[in-house]
């Protein structure tokens, strides 16, 4: 089968223009067919804040609220545009995307009965025919962390989940290879060495989270991971971002997550 | 040919939610292909207000300074994602689209040796292949008043000149309608009555300048629709937002723009 690389990014990366620009460098160099995700960083909170509009928690989980989803729109598809910008600069064609262009995720508002999440999507499913079509045309899709209801209205939805979601619906057509980039050089088995962890299988994952060897942040990525490794994706990389340009290279020195 | 509508909307359909939904409800009934461009109304120096930008002008020309063009390309860009949801809330499958996206207008940054405007883009042309392509997916272009100088920066570009340049683009392939919708009935020779001039045709426009009862906003609406024409696009017609389904109709009482 034919490889296809989805990367997502987040954070730092997306925080600073610099680092975009490097990082955007390197992955206009990736061959073959690739997808990007990209979240919205820490940019959503601090424009909330210069908008007036005070980001609001609830048991350290975000509500997007009405305000919220209009400057997170915002954020996301204007950061979007800029990538594709960025990217066409780079010779790479670009095409950007949220959930609601050509309906190329179907998701629904959160339905949870203890905490109203507001607007955030859950997704149902990814329209690989669509992405595939405007791959064909040779482009590469940058989707950003917004979805739809399919009834007017655009929902914050993760952008981890989303990658996951994607490289899910494309392994039926590609081989897949899904790569989270963050700030940190792989999953760490010792956070103040900097020790990665190079290869995590199914088996051996519940172990690693009991022994408190992976907490926190990391499980829902690495949740995610095996999920979209379930569903039929090859193998996910979590990395930095900086070592992009060796996801397909012996030295890769970041993270492999397989089924076994 | 088959029939293409080309509809441009600006102003206070964009800068009312309410008016929008309206609008896009009886966009959303036009048969066969179609294409809509937006502007940003006054939606722009709002925010642009509230995120601590002051809007500059020289000479009553508004300036897209570096703070400027960060700002722009969020609120078009968030619109363009907030129309398309909408219209996928109506059945209509849409694409959001900056001129950046599959580089489908190609333009550059405005040089003039007198007034620097920033980043502001002249069209050199559009692609219309890829836009095709996106048609024949069964979508509708959705394309926001952003443009690229295909070195990684966008501009701010003006929607008429887009609604203009994509009409005709697309006259070679298809009978292209180009709509200009806005506040008033069409182009008035009689501004407090509301007098609607039905039609214009070229050898009666500098006559109609001449006498002042085409003056200010309209020229270069009308200037953009007669270069349209010039170019190959059947007629242009210029209406209130409230008449789009009335354009392919015989009750039309708004202008309509020809050649002969």
């Amino acid at each position: 089968m034919e490889k296809l690389t989805v990367v997502k990014i987040g954070g730092k990366v997306i925080n600073e223009e610099a680092a975009l620009d490097a990082f955007l460098k390197k992955f206009a160099l990736i061959k073959g067919k690739k997808i990007l995700i990209h979240g919205g960083g820490n940019i959503a909170s601090d424009w909330q804040r210069k908008m007036g509009v005070e980001p609001k928690m609830i048991q350290g989980r975000r509500i997007t609220d009405k305000d919220t989803i209009e400057v997170v729109t915002m954020i996301y598809a204007g950061l979007n545009k800029k990538i594709v910008a960025k990217l066409q600069g780079l010779d790479n064609q670009a095409i950007g995307l949220s959930g609601a262009d050509l309906n190329v995720i179907k998701s629904h508002k959160r339905m949870n009965l203890v905490i109203d999440y507001g607007y955030v999507g859950d997704i149902e499913g990814v329209n690989a025919g669509v992405i595939n079509a405007l791959m064909n045309l040779e482009a590469t899709p940058v989707v950003c962390a917004l979805t739809h209801d399919n009834s007017g209205q655009l929902l914050n939805t993760n952008a981890d989940t989303i990658a996951s979601a994607v490289a899910t619906g494309m392994s039926e057509s590609y081989d897949v290879d899904l790569v989270y980039c963050f700030e940190q050089p792989g999953v760490l088995s010792d956070f103040e060495n900097k020790i990665v962890i190079p290869v995590i299988v199914k088996k051996d994952y519940d172990g690693l989270k009991n022994s408190g060897t992976i907490s926190d942040g990391m499980i829902p990525k690495i949740d995610n991971a095996f999920a979209a490794i379930d569903a039929g994706v090859g193998q996910v990389k979590i990395c930095h971002f900086d070592a992009i340009d060796t996801v397909h290279a012996a030295e890769y020195s970041g993270t492999v997550i397989c089924q076994k």
